[in-house]
């Protein structure tokens, strides 16, 4: 028990768990593209071969943009959460360094999307990864709200917002189970989903 | 519309906007050398076979240049056309988001134009994704200059800044379109688009 | 001896060291995952192709998830050690330089353990170069506590905690020991050492 | 002529040249590890095989070390050197640009440097660059002094520090040619040279 009790304690500053995450958020969206790979040509100045490569790339091109959204969505609201805090105690580092190593997973079911694009098992995992993503900034979001929110805060906030974050969570596992019927379905699903909280809630707030 | 009403509201900060970009412009500007990869001796110890293949890399050499140069320059009037903002709103880390995502994607286009330099198509496309990058870039500026500027810099700013960014909208689809008769002269104007705003409008402004 | 003596001098602000070793600790626990590789499919809408395929990636998610949270649990002991100091001087910009050298290092031997499980070398390698960086840290620590801590800190320092920070090394120690018996066994005593120190001593200490 | 005078104008923030310049620093490091490839092995448990193969990585080990070390040198001296300007102008931000470029070239001569250890041209072109980024931080170090020092750090300066910075040079410039007769003495160069200003020049300076 006490082991647990200690991760209450701590006052840190927000600003180097910030600037940790804004780090992480910026390699990963960085290195999505990394999974569009030069095609390898048979004839070096032949446009059409080239052209008919960039085209077999598409599924890549769609995945890394929809993925690219999806880490930016979470970087803003990451922003909007971490600023309702007064401080982060040992419990809000570890919640969110829990986060953001399912963020910085985001690069593996983005390539096995790109790569498989008509696979179901790999366009379902890339929506369970997600589901499971925004659970996990679900945690943190409650947790602050329950034990760091600032006082001032408080009384503004929407009694409902982690209900509502559910939202997204279900449409990803309709787009993940979709994926075993319809993988356009599924991609359809994966990006309309973003749209939910693309401005995050109680935009009155003045940060 | 209220969807898009939520996007003009929020006052965020724009140091956490400055160092997520700033992150990003760093990662991309390093890994454009990965696509430098080491040759492969039969003779480890030739120094003319590895002399040879270093002489092959020339185009990459030169195309890891060119970008270099580039996203520094965007970096730049990046910092300066934040710096005329009091401060952010949603629309404005969307358009950022947007901006950074083509960004990062130069290492792709990159990697093309060091790998085919003399495939018209591989030539074209990063003059056009430049061009698009461009754009990117006065669409963000054409919005803090209407939304978001600050009041006392309003006064100061060229009326016409926007109409003359354009130049480099051109001069890069100009090189593109070089690329379909000759590959050496779209390098040409790669090499010299870079040299417009390569020193932000206005530089009697104080950051 | 001059030479060793100019290391003791010089008076450098904390917050451009955090930054930088920020930066690479983030850099460290994001390309973690790039050695999880996308399978190749003969079919490629082999539901069971992919998911044998993705079984077999088990190790290496094993891997990546032990390096994460040892690599989150040193960046969290590294903010607390640094708010220990008051400045720096140059004897600290270079044990914090070798420390993270170590900490860029940690790729390599998760790697290795996710490619080679079974291989009791592989294995034994991750616990020691674990219990290395281990005893870098510890030199930082010793350092600070000797010559750089914050007047008002020195009293509440635990007076054991250079001692007690070597169960860390020993556990590590242990089972890279273990390693040469049974995999197993150095699995779980890489998975159970962090747990030692995850929340930094003291957590009275208000940063 | 008006082109070049508009480098000398512009008052820039430094902070957020650091913060751009600390996030390349680091994922240069970072990225030195990635050359470290895990071997392939016909036996997956056989400890001897694998013992071999780390063995033959030894030399890559070793540059990787050297350029750590050369690397982590030019952060605390670019720290240094900007902590005497009062503010950055566009030259010192293209300065900074340019010597950025060629530090995130390293990764390559260092690479060339593990891969063939053996072939003099490899071996001579990692003590060229090194030379290369040398002249570059002097130029941005001999701007900083003329033009943009701060009033009160003026008179502190050593009037022969850019004339000493030239030892660096000449130092490696002579492993450079060394390598030409034996690649021992080039290796032994390299790790000198970077004992010299491992600590920058008037340490007395309070930052």
């Amino acid at each position: 028990m006490r082991f647990f009790k200690r991760f209450a304690q701590g006052e840190l500053r927000l600003t180097r768990i910030e600037a940790f995450s804004d780090a992480v958020f910026a390699i990963v969206v960085t290195l999505l593209v990394l999974e569009l790979k030069v095609p390898s040509l048979h004839d070096h100045g032949s446009v059409s071969e080239l052209g008919h490569q960039l085209l077999d790339l598409l599924p890549k091109f769609l995945s890394w943009l929809i993925s690219f959204i999806i880490v930016c969505k979470f970087w803003l609201n990451h922003h909007h959460v971490l600023g309702l805090a007064r401080h982060a105690n040992y419990s809000l580092v570890w919640l969110n360094a829990i986060f953001l190593m399912f963020q910085s997973f985001v690069p593996f079911p983005t390539a096995l999307l790109g790569e498989y694009p008509t696979n179901p098992l790999a366009v379902c995992m890339f929506g369970a990864v997600m589901a499971f993503n925004t659970l996990l900034f679900i945690a943190m979001h409650a947790y602050i709200l329950r034990h760091l929110i600032k006082p001032e805060l408080a009384s503004s906030q929407d009694p409902h917002v982690i209900r509502k974050s559910f939202i997204g969570v279900v449409s990803y596992l309709i787009g993940a189970s979709a994926a075993w019927f319809s993988v356009h379905a599924a991609f359809l699903f994966y990006m309309l989903t973003p749209l939910f909280f693309i401005v995050p809630p109680q935009p009155r707030r003045v940060d």
